[in-house]
């Protein structure tokens, strides 16, 4: 890529501002994961109370998680995506094979992710032009 | 996707405990740019003198960026990729493009990444199965 401003026309800083954050980049990983409930957050993050409240208030502002009342007619909310929300599989997915190719070690075990319909792991992802052919970023500029 | 723990074996959180901050997305954005030197990256961020210097020293503990001399004899170092920093260009294409789709007006401008070599917009980012078909999370699970 070439020449980009932090001025409020990019979309990587925009989006940055709304999930450059550790706990909310775990937060929506959790919930795709199909954890919904405050508690249920709270202890597989291990995050403090307030944080993760800060957070999911946060994300709901930004139309990144919705509350719904809890099935079976209990006064308990959960957290759901939205579709604007579910739109971040790919980032979580950026992250996840980021981390797989970089942060372990060759024979230290980690989770994948697969396709549950063919039982495999996932496909490398890559960003493509409209021809389908990979692209790195000495390839590509940013055009205002 | 179902099923994950903060646990040390997911590659997602390990990826996020490096990248889940907003000033690292930016540095790595830009870098990515073609901005190198200290002065214009705290120019184009606008970021405290601290703060840089902070987050590009975890960045360059992390592998991501790496210094050289500026070439000329000068005594400034500059800030380049590594290979692994280099390889977090589809998590800066999947932060553009949910921005891009998410966080504009229908009518407000915003920058476009191209692929230099045709001038047009490069494909939305999809992750896939082996056999190339769109998946959402709701199509994958974590496995162990």
């Amino acid at each position: 890529m070439t020449v980009a401003a932090v001025d409020d026309t990019c979309p990587v800083g925009r989006a940055a501002s709304v999930m450059g954050d550790r706990w909310s980049l775990l937060i929506v990983r959790d919930v795709m994961d199909g954890l919904h409930r405050f508690g249920d957050l709270q202890r597989n993050l291990g995050v403090a109370r307030n944080i993760l409240t800060d957070r999911l208030k946060r994300l709901v502002d930004a139309g990144v998680l919705t509350t719904e009342p809890v099935a079976g007619g209990s006064a308990y909310q959960q957290y759901v995506l939205t579709p604007k929300g579910a739109q971040l599989f790919p980032l979580i997915v950026a992250l996840r094979q980021w981390g797989e190719q970089h942060l372990f070690a060759v024979d230290e075990p980690h989770s994948v992710l697969v396709d549950t319909a063919t039982g495999e792991v996932i496909a490398p992802m890559h960003a493509t032009n409209r021809q389908g052919e990979v692209l790195q970023a000495s390839g590509t500029a940013v055009q205002r």
